[in-house]
């Protein structure tokens, strides 16, 4: 039983997601949004680190999975972006917590079985995975997308997880 | 008396200087560099975090300046500046620090009078003011040209330091 952090950073909004991987599957622990607010640059990126410190100390993860950001749209979306990361990054490693990137194509392939799912496939499998009744905010889905997909790798990086994914065609294990 | 931080972050390098503002001018403290090495992302990022914080805690300073970035050169390169800056920032207000942003122009204008001074100048001109006999690194030399350049505005807010600030053409005093 290993608890699994997923975290999608944004300059406004870091959403987050807590599951439970059992060794059989993954189970929904906690997802919710960090909002930063209208402050000043300190306190908003404050605001991400204690509310990414405040779900570690509430839930108890101990490893964190994040999207890797390829192609951000301009340099100042990614620097805005870089700082949220930053925060969060530092925050989960104050923590102890393993930190570990994924790929957009990585967590939908894990996800939905291919790397050209849309958003809404991913949140419907999101949802079907973890067996809830209600969407999640996106930022909170995307988030949970990311704890799934890196319960996925872990296990397959264990010898048994490994041949179970591999029969199941590199597939997310329910 | 007061101690202020300046920081230039970087992905590789991140520059600090501390400098003492005995409201008749400003004196050397302090001032190196943080290299973060080759390890892993939140590896680096918590370098950068540990290495902000352990330079508040041996110096004590009170208030932070930092560079705003305006023109990043590529989306990729502001991503992991913005990280950097993230993880610097938020160590900053960690320690409880007030944290000040200003621009190149900014700096260079406080510093050698004129926004158009280019690096060479600006060192030269922190050398002079800080009385320093040997050359500090660039990255350091630039976090204490934004230390002294914070220094300078915050001696602005005061109603004397303004008056003063403002007979001697809005320069740093020396």
């Amino acid at each position: 039983m290993t608890l699994i952090l997923g975290i999608d950073p944004g300059s406004r909004i870091t959403g987050y997601g807590v599951v439970r991987d059992t060794g059989k599957g993954c189970e929904y622990v906690a997802s919710g949004c960090i909002r930063t607010g209208g402050g000043e640059l300190h306190a908003r990126l404050q605001a991400v680190y204690r509310g990414i410190s405040e779900v570690i100390r509430l839930y108890g993860p101990v490893t964190m999975g994040i999207e890797q950001v390829f192609m951000a749209r301009n340099a100042d979306s990614a620097l805005k972006l870089g700082q949220a990361r930053g925060a969060a990054i530092v925050a989960a490693a104050e923590c102890g917590l393993e930190v570990a990137e994924y790929t957009a194509t990585q967590v939908k392939q894990a996800i939905a079985g291919t790397g050209g799912a849309d958003k809404q496939q991913v949140q419907m499998m999101v949802m079907h995975l973890l067996k809830l009744i209600q969407k999640p905010q996106i930022d909170a889905s995307d988030a949970l997308a990311i704890a799934l997909c890196h319960a996925h790798h872990r296990q397959s990086l264990i010898p048994h997880g490994l041949a179970s994914a591999k029969r199941r065609g590199g597939r997310l294990r329910l």
